[in-house]
């Protein structure tokens, strides 16, 4: 254990300063470390459909834990520093861009009804899409032009995140491939630390990734909810049984 | 009168071959050339608001034409030959490309919608947005990596595109500058010839433009009609007064 991570043994949560969707943010004893809480709510289009599902939470923790594990280890800097059993994220503190950048490698979701393609078929090469994080608009699909009229980002912080986006989808789709999951889509969120670096942010989890039985191709995700398919906990398990976590 | 011009005062209109929200195009006796008629439907909302001004089609055809031989006098290709009253337009036969293109300098419409800015706020320059033309799918944005996708256009094309649209928005801000009119946005759409040339295609009119009156701000435009604000013909009898064309 290093000096850093023995640290790290002595954190103590304090006060909520962020209520998400799907989970709260709490200070700690450190300025520069989060309390991420995973609940149990699960949401969909724009939060209108509203659920909860006990244990998701702590399933999603997991599984994020694990995939924030697996890419540092290759080399992608996240502001993941530890899971806490069962559903807590110890993170650095960063200030989240107001770009969710999606990446896709088969047509699902959104991307059909605005492009008229079936779901299920592959694109050419994976695309990454913009949307701004802005509930009150319904998280918009931006076209670059947008996020420079808008400030949100110029042009080589954007070149960058697309790299990193690409990377992570190639780790991705091969730590999924393994485990028997297609990866149809994802949602990233990244953040600046307060040294200007951007890291890889939020949770990657069966709530922001389309997984589907690389066979069967049922999906095993938020789309459960969404399309009230049922047994979303048990999907969400699975998911973390083929990744070796329970 | 050239010998190509001389050629036109024989075009016999012959049948119709496509009817678009405010157009229909027929057939002549040359297959280069086809017969535009300006309708005087109204249509909003993708098609789900529908309505009818008497004589509308006629200032469209009349206004549009203007700008039209206005825009080639500068040097824009475009696929217009000749204007019959009251509203009928010779045009070059082209393959429409499935792109609608916005040029906004004035935030309004949809685009307020998509970043949650206030009506009226300037841009600090020129946006240029990508549509997909497909009324089936509600003309959705589309960002320069879903035309890669669909192969709609290749990036030369897609600059050159661009380039020719923000010259068009310079032409017109001055042309209805000249005329106490606020270019807010505009929709353009553009046509290959048989040689594969690029032109401007479609029309320019109130039906595609927001033009504010540059000290009330009051429109002269298709939004008097989306929005219920009543005198649309006097609107737009008033773009074509202050183009001095009535």
């Amino acid at each position: 254990m290093t000096a850093y991570e023995a640290e790290l043994t002595h954190i103590e949560q304090r006060e909520l300063f962020y209520t998400g969707k799907a989970k709260s943010l709490y200070r700690t004893n450190r300025p520069d470390v989060l309390w991420v809480d995973f609940r149990d709510d699960l949401t969909a289009g724009d939060g209108k459909k509203r659920g909860q599902e006990a244990g998701k939470g702590a399933l999603n923790a997991r599984i994020a834990a694990h995939l924030f594990d697996y890419l540092e280890g290759a080399g992608v800097r996240t502001h993941f520093l530890k899971y806490i059993e069962p559903s807590v994220h110890l993170v650095r503190a960063v200030q989240i861009l107001p770009l969710e950048v999606v990446v896709r490698n088969i047509a699902a979701g959104s991307l059909i009804r605005r492009i008229g393609w079936e779901e299920g078929r592959p694109l050419s090469e994976p695309l990454v899409e913009w949307y701004y994080k802005r509930d009150d608009l319904g998280d918009p699909l931006l076209a670059e032009a947008h996020i420079a009229l808008l400030s949100l980002a110029d042009s080589t912080t954007l070149a960058s995140l697309k790299e990193q986006a690409l990377l992570i989808n190639t780790l991705l789709q091969k730590k999924f491939s393994d485990a028997g999951l297609l990866l149809a889509d994802f949602k990233l969120e990244f953040g600046r630390l307060a040294s200007g670096t951007i890291v890889l942010a939020d949770e990657i989890s069966p709530d922001t990734c389309r997984l589907w039985d690389a066979s069967s191709r049922v999906s095993y995700d938020k789309d459960r909810f969404r399309k009230d398919q049922g047994d979303v906990l048990g999907a969400y398990r699975e998911v973390a049984r083929r990744l070796g976590l329970v």
